[in-house]
């Protein structure tokens, strides 16, 4: 129980060792960020990189919820009931600072099975903060030995494509119906698709969303996937209709990626674009704490009451370059 | 005709006798940042002011397009025809780099009004140089005489959310129908909304949605907002019904803001964000140039190969705090 107190290595192992809270805590100090994190991330490093991170977007509302939740489900089902982690991103209010559970809820069937783990990631209006803290908390689940990750993001904007990247093999959650296709497409998801699924197929209107999508893909293609073309899933989360499809797809992406070293470069370009988000978050903290919260506050209020404009207040502050 | 292609002083002066390609100009130096952008934004610091903007934003699929061409034409009807600006931020590919601008062939029927301009700005995976330019464009727009500037976002993500901060009156675009209301809280625009539209109301389930909307707004209630409450208005956009109604809860929202001080506050808060966002955005571009880009590179290389990790590359490239 003291365990869950301890040092971030007190905490890897316990968290080791089987204790939640502990995973929990480590979890915490990464999306906190700051020194801890920074400790965890270095005790954790080298231990990575035996799990397979899967990615699910796409639009609020396509059932992304529901359909993690009958993945989970079946990988659980699989010969050695392989443990899974889920990692839900919730876009949240940048006023009240809290993540909306929402549908984690939905998640209920598994929150008993000490095979799942299950954990929510609020925005908190740090998005540079978001960017950072989700491949690293994937690394902690991947550390700790969970063979499965599930990463579940709402799918709009350039952020949750950012944090999209963190994942080995991204699925893509549509609905059918005319015009999610091409919303898909204009939210730029149409690149980041390894694989396509149409849920609640049930609705009609499927053939069309996957000549649509076909359609886009043909425009979207691109020289550097070595060949895949993403298949398209029809699946109905609700009732677990066509999730065993989805998993062969996932089986077959894993085994396209591992070929020729595909998954190592993937991963490697992750961690660059990691070393980047990190030498850009020191550098903010350094600036607030080399100019002082004073003196910011002071030309901000300036700029405020329009005595000066922002980018000569700018210079001002840090002076000139 | 040479004027398009002189300093940004020039520019200006061409933009001001009416000349679009010269606006188009100031707007892509924006759009760029960079020292061009910091004098455009200094040259029009104080004469912006006397123009409004309403922020436009909901889920891709609303409706939102249709719904800023009816405004539009609404608007320009008015008494002295005012002059109207759409400014469209479209999410685009991270790797494309291009914006696609889909449906801004539905605002065709503008498309040969003098009185109507159109821009489309694409996030280009500049996260940080969007929440800069957007309000910036905005104040080009204002500064160079529109009395309107319609700002059309898509609402999912935080960022998004930060550039609809840019408006002077928030309009959140939802359909009727189960779930749509609950997303838009999800998304974090409950609490940035001064107005919502249902739109396509003629699909059925408007009261419905009414319902949740009041429902969710009684819980996100706030003190801060001098006893708004904000309107909610059904439209059908692609006939024009209920844009008259949209028009009026503008201009209702206009004179509460202008009470008592409320608009110059809330432009003094935004002109703050944008000062905090300059700011940042300079040290991004002095540590590159401190650094080197070499150095940086055989850094990210090493963290990618998993020779080092993250923080620890940063250490190295930036030394101890």
């Amino acid at each position: 129980m003291s365990a869950s107190r301890g040092s971030p290595a007190e905490l890897v192992e316990a968290a080791r060792a089987g204790d939640r809270r502990s995973l929990a805590r480590l979890l915490s100090s990464v999306e906190r960020g700051g020194p801890e994190a920074r400790e965890v991330a270095s005790l954790l490093f080298d231990a990575a990189g035996s799990g397979y991170t899967v990615g699910l977007t796409g639009a609020p509302g396509a059932g992304k919820s529901t359909l993690v939740s009958a993945l989970t489900g079946l990988l659980r089902s699989g010969g050695d009931e392989p443990r899974v982690a889920v990692l839900a991103v919730d876009p949240s209010s940048p006023f009240s600072g809290g993540a909306i559970l929402g549908d984690r809820v939905r998640m209920g069937e598994h929150a008993l099975d000490p095979g799942v783990y299950i954990r929510s990631m609020a925005t908190r209006g740090h998005l540079g903060g978001l960017a950072l803290a989700v491949p690293e908390a994937v690394r902690v689940l991947d550390a700790l030995g969970f063979p499965w990750i599930l990463l579940e993001t709402v799918g709009v904007g350039q952020v949750e494509v950012d944090v999209a990247g963190a994942a080995d093999t991204t699925v893509v959650v549509v609905n059918p119906g005319w015009g999610d296709a091409v919303q898909a497409n204009k939210a730029g998801l149409m690149e980041i698709a390894d694989i396509f699924v149409i849920n609640k197929a049930d609705r009609g209107g499927v053939r069309q969303t996957r000549h649509d999508l076909k359609a886009m893909l043909s425009l979207a293609a691109s020289d550097d996937d070595g060949g895949w073309s993403p298949p398209i899933v029809a699946t109905e989360a609700e009732t677990g209709k066509g999730v065993d499809e989805l998993v062969e797809a996932l089986d077959a992406h894993r085994r396209h990626l591992e070929e020729g070293g595909r998954l190592e470069a993937r991963r490697a370009a992750q961690r660059r674009r990691e070393f980047h988000a990190v030498v850009v978050e020191r550098l903010r903290a350094r600036a607030i704490a080399k100019y002082g919260e004073q003196a910011t506050a002071e030309l901000a209020d300036a700029v405020a009451a329009r005595e000066v404009d922002p980018y000569v207040a700018a210079d001002r502050l840090l002076g000139p370059d």
